[in-house]
């Protein structure tokens, strides 16, 4: 079994960064009781991709909730104008530190959050990838950490 | 808890299918043991929404198997260019009728399937859904089945 300790190789991460680049919304797909919920969320598509995927999020939300009670999440995302798909599934955590929240805002995520990155009501997400694939027209990528 | 035997309201569908207008690639996720798993998959985004989502799908295929471990799936559209975001808790099974799938068959799926629908390695997937949320310029919405 894939475990998270490991390491994307270092090929890989370029890879898939390359194809992430410039790709700022995914639906995010966390388990709701015997369903699976998904909802469309921001991370910064400018950042380098180095094997996990960061949201700010409610700290009172459902989906916050639910990555509580199971961390396993997806991440998908499409440009289909691009032709371009991604998609990631990943163990989740919340992560509520001040200098994280700092690091990670950028000011786009303002139109979610009023209140900036300082607010007790906000919390990290953060999505640790243990496999990555992409399909389209540069052909098709199945990469898994630590293989 | 919803069921999927009632039924959207009519002008429900109607707001659902408007918002699903020329969506066509969804990321449909499924559960993979402990982890979810996400792909991009085509469905004919020409057709009006009615509640129910096909896909075709090789029959001995991952998301088949998954689907009929754990048949509670998520579907998620993304057409940021157009400010518009559509995600679907939904309950899926496998139909394997060669009157569906040749009444669900269009040619752009040949792609994927170049022995057409007639072929007994392929199978249609029809995702049912529970919940519609979408997500854009023309307001949110939070519909479910049966209310």
């Amino acid at each position: 079994m894939t475990t998270t300790t490991a390491a994307f190789a270092p090929d890989d991460l370029r890879a898939i960064a390359e194809r992430m680049r410039n790709l700022d919304i995914c639906m995010l797909t966390t388990r709701d009781g015997h369903a699976l919920a998904t909802r469309p969320m921001s991370n910064n598509g400018q950042v380098e991709f180095d094997g996990d995927t960061w949201f700010f999020a409610e700290r009172d939300s459902a989906k916050v909730r639910q990555i509580e009670a199971d961390p396993a999440v997806g991440l998908g995302y499409i440009a289909t104008e691009r032709g371009t798909w991604v998609s990631m599934e990943a163990q989740a955590e919340i992560v509520d530190e001040d200098g994280e929240k700092r690091d990670r805002w950028f000011e786009d995520l303002r139109r979610w959050f009023p209140d900036g990155p300082d607010a007790d009501t906000v919390v990290l997400i953060r999505a640790r990838a243990t496999r990555v694939r992409a399909w389209g027209a540069d052909g098709d990528l199945d990469l898994r950490r630590g293989s």
